[in-house]
């Protein structure tokens, strides 16, 4: 696949080192192991290489959902790929489908679920926050799914506009307050996904998704821990992240259901 | 959304216990907490209830990926969700890619690929076992994503027939067999993941991998810890699962690079 | 080391199973790999081996402290080694030091905490419940540190008889009930070690160490991974303890301290 | 406990930073909060404060084991307190026990050693390096253990001196050089342990374990995460030490052991 002008490429340094740069002639980049050409990446292929001024290969690649997320200009923690990932498998989103995001934090998971959704789907995303928006926004386009993900600013309590979306995510710092507007918002079997750091916000989230009649209620939190592998000398690394956030799903279930014999419109008073 | 004859429900009993069926008419199915009469479900919306001939209630729902995963008919160990999450971010598969899986397993993780590919993209599904073969693709099939995935009985010595393709999954007791095809089938900044229970097959996939030229060859694993969430009550469960396998990934870098200012059809002794 | 009647043997057989017995004469023990005479060890020595009537070998092993707080009678959940172990290490118990625990539990930790004590010192055990202490008493007698443990029935409201013990544990469902007579128990520097399973009882009780003016407060909690180690087939087990308690450790600080150059006895308004 | 002249004490300043200092008269101290004379401190009590001459506060504190370990001047990577509590712990060092420890490291694991045998009992650390042992006795000697310990220069392949010895823990880069002196020095029933960082490590020293007869064996590895408690606000650390080294458990069983009724000259060929 040969690399055109504009478009985003990883660059990998001989130790390692990771750059996220836009492909441009004439572009001059310094590094810690001298300075590089960007445009003679141009006409090169992916898994090819460019060298520096001092001689060293830097690995042409293309970025990956991972290298997005974690490489988006940040004013907030960012959700990680391990918790992105658990998301995307247990909400189901798939292509076509309609989320609702509420809390764009720097637009890392925002990524996650538009790359999901793409193409035919889309990606309502809120935040109070004009800056935050602003830069979630400019993270999501540079990424190139711009055009899969609406950005508005609102306040929660103001409730969001869709209906009968398939899945909603909140990362807020007070989680239930969100909850009513993705009842709202969700159709019935929909999937919440909630992110908090603490055990007490896990607490209230999961006390309104039960009060809001959300069923299969879990919470959980992912670990990765990487290995240093070479032969005879394999072990896992000496540090690792021991938290980002608990992760809270759950099922819309519809409020009101036919009791079995009684039509459907007698039956509000037993629910 | 409106569930019809045909179509796979889970249904969610009041404690909790789920079961993937086919909604058809005038079928029964026995539970532990009663008959279901599954025809009911015809007409009926996701997040809707059924009811038990004990009147007990059960929730009908839309099958996420996680469920659909869960629960294929197993042969082998499966991949969790937990790690088809990280597989999918750290390999950036998205729709419309080509990715080449070889050991077909129970299917589980072709369901996640084909997911993630659709619409628009293939998956190619190898193993050497007619039997997993046969029982991973009536997995799939279940799962609506039949026409995405391709089935080839072949030993993995064989190589694969895809070139350019943009992912490969190797779930392999000796992944080392698999890695020059995959390195064969493989585009020039494709990424490769690779799953082992055991150190040693780590070990032996990263010196082959090196060996092959991939880059940014990284392996890890993925724990889950689930949580009692009620007021005054949280805390962790007490037990979990603390294996399934180790997560080995890699991109492919392109053997033959021009050296600068070198012309490219004498560099071969360089390198 | 000779085995003598009356000593307790921890018995291994061929599939790893034990069994903590009193060694007798003439004493018969069925097990699933045929019946044993525990009189044949007499005079045999530890690291020896006994046959059963099917001529499987048994081996005889001295009981570990592990052993013998895993070994006991349990009427409730018991500490496990992993945090005893973190227990003894954080709070420095050693031979000749008092210690009061509240809460005896089935005296998993009783016995940790007297074999640390164990010469010369003495480890104070309160409960409120006869049952528990009766059968948490009989455990510890049968490891033979009963001398060194003294059991109270007592409401932790009522306060601990000692004063100046180096080390309080408590092992209570309202860990703040008992602190401050753990406080009014301990010298200055003296250490406490709190073990709760619920977040919630954690936030409490380091709250009230907090008011009750103890310093260094850390919570923690540990986990054990097993590994199955075989040549070229090493991996880890599958299950894990995933959560027993929390810990929470401080120390006693000094309410009254003379401010530099300050007498005592006009300092109290300043605290 | 009244601090007397000569004593080492834990100084905890208000942010709570520790410091292991010898009190002496008119020895003064330099901190980032300001100077300390810790003259003060004598006839102070532990728990007690002295102050900077920014009139901090810093509290005096007895040092328990686990800070005297952490405290240790290092020359090596040190045993954590979680690895040593789970030693003390299945090994059942006790008081008055004799325990072979071969790899000195800087010392504190043999402070834990010398702290749970002691009074009475006894712990041989061995070491190749003359440098090692040095730092290792230094650091021993300065937690008042040194009567304990006895240090010896040797080469693990030459044996160790001690017979009937009730534990052997080994730290050792080849484990399995040091498993016939241990199995040697053990009597029937000793435990050993064994400290390793790498899985190949894990491998070597198990199956060498398993050829020397020992029994029981396990490996584990040990895991702690803090967390940040306060109220309504509680959550775990953000990162963690995810690795120090993996430990492996044994008992030694003895290799000639009477079959029934067979007299012990004669039955070498049937073990």
């Amino acid at each position: 696949m040969e690399i055109k002008k504009g478009d985003y490429v990883l660059l990998l340094s001989p130790d390692e080192k990771t750059f996220l740069v836009t492909v441009e002639e004439e572009k001059r980049m310094g590094t810690h192991l001298g300075e590089l050409n960007l445009g003679e990446a141009v006409g090169n292929e992916y898994g090819g290489r460019i060298y520096s001024n001092l001689e060293h290969p830097f690995i042409l690649l293309e970025p990956t959902l991972e290298d997005r997320m974690m490489k988006v200009r940040r004013l907030t923690q960012i959700i990680y790929p391990k918790d992105a990932g658990l998301i995307l498998l247990k909400t189901g989103v798939q292509s076509g489908m309609t989320v609702v995001e509420c809390g764009a934090g720097s637009g890392a998971l925002t990524i996650a679920l538009a790359s999901a959704v793409a193409p035919g789907g889309k990606v309502y995303t809120y935040d109070r926050s004009e800056r935050f928006l602003d830069n979630a926004s400019k993270n999501v386009e540079n990424t190139g799914y711009g055009h899969v993900v609406e950005f508005k600013q609102r306040e929660v309590s103001e409730g969001f506009d869709e209906r009968d979306v398939d899945v909603a995510v909140l990362d807020l710092p007070s989680p239930w307050s969100g909850i009513p507007a993705a009842a709202d918002a969700l159709r019935g079997g929909g999937r919440i996904a909630s992110l908090s750091p603490t055990y007490n916000q896990v607490e209230g989230c999961v006390e309104k998704l039960t009060d809001e009649g959300f069923v299969f209620i879990e919470t959980m939190e992912v670990f990765v821990r990487n290995m240093k592998v070479s032969r005879g000398k394999t072990r896992p690394f000496e540090r690792m992240v021991s938290h980002t956030g608990f992760l809270t799903f759950g099922r819309k279930a519809l409020k009101k259901s036919p009791e079995p014999g009684v039509p459907t419109d007698t039956d509000d008073e037993t629910q």
